[in-house]
């Protein structure tokens, strides 16, 4: 059965990240302040393909043939050190979405946030 | 049920995601380019409690009471943004994720990458 | 007289941001991993103002009174970091960018990168 | 006279800089928004080189030969961007460092902040 977002769960991913960094002994470079480099690197790595672009014209950018592949790449790079961060910290992620989601209903809610994109304080 | 990693899978986290972006009209700000510089804030975000640190230090810092549930939404938020761009460009994550793990794999083998930190191409 | 550009070379910009640090003892917490950090979060902050901004309208966000000071300080920091990184590591700056600029000349010939946003290699 | 921080005043490379910008007609992609993703990118890869060192080791690592001129490259380029951005903006740089290091003198009383590295709300 090939592997999907529909039949993957979060415990599963950040279980196969773990297992990949423990057979090649990467704990031990694994720190919380390490991971948030690698993590905001990668993140860099993937604003890099849109850097010129109009925001309209960036989603036909990101559906270029030649781009594609490499976009997939880079946002796979920030999820797998964002499940690696939750797995030496023991986060779990789904928990913490969750609680962040419901801040942020509260902080901007559907009345007063509808198609604006000013902070909450400035609503 | 409470929420966890271990019940959620990756289609119904973008749903989650996508629903609180559309009930807020939002998506017209969502353009790739937008979600990959809001990706990229907030990495550095997360990034930030751990400048000055020793990554040895990092952990224990990560922990502290008064700094955990802060970081707890820093990675939350890094995670929104990943899965929303996930949703405006069609990429199934979790297949991306595999897909790199496998290349990581042929890049660096257990036997040549075991407890080094180099890249590839220095190995 | 006042401090400008104009009556301000780079020695003198370095010199006072080492001794603002060296006064503090903050040179041991200037390795260049660590100030590379603090300045990829400084830029990350200076990005957020921003994120949801269509690029034409990003001057007159730039512009506006309630921000503009926010935006100094953020541009300030950035250049603050990237001194010090220069201080610590013994790296002349003006002569990198000269060595920088006429590397990408070569890389962007005028008549073939005139009006072009393309990467070299697309050109 | 080669070029040197000690010859070379903000002005001057600031000119340089939109000169080169000018010359290819590339102020129309250089908008705040634009300039601020590209130094915040540019600063990601200068710390793609130490992500994975220890603090007290980033200061050899910096100066391996094989690696040197990449790091004088890529803080040249996140200087340019914050040249640029400047020049865009209408900021004197040196004004805004000037400021932003009153500023912090405050924040960071020498007697307080003397050997420690915890954020002045902190001390």
């Amino acid at each position: 059965m090939p592997i999907t977002d529909s039949t993957t769960n979060l415990s599963d991913l950040k279980q196969r990240v773990l297992t990949f960094s423990r057979e090649r002994d990467w704990e031990q470079f694994h720190s919380p302040k390490n991971l948030s480099m690698a993590l905001a690197a990668e993140a860099a790595e993937l604003m890099e393909h849109f850097l010129w672009a109009e925001p309209a014209a960036s989603q036909a950018r990101a559906a270029e043939p030649g781009r594609r592949r490499d976009i997939e790449d880079e946002l796979a790079d920030v999820v797998i050190y964002a499940l690696e961060f939750a797995n030496v910290t023991g986060i779990d992620l789904a928990a913490a979405i969750e609680t962040k989601l419901a801040a942020n209903a509260a902080k901007y809610p559907v009345e007063k946030a509808r198609g604006r994109s000013d902070k909450y304080n400035e609503l």
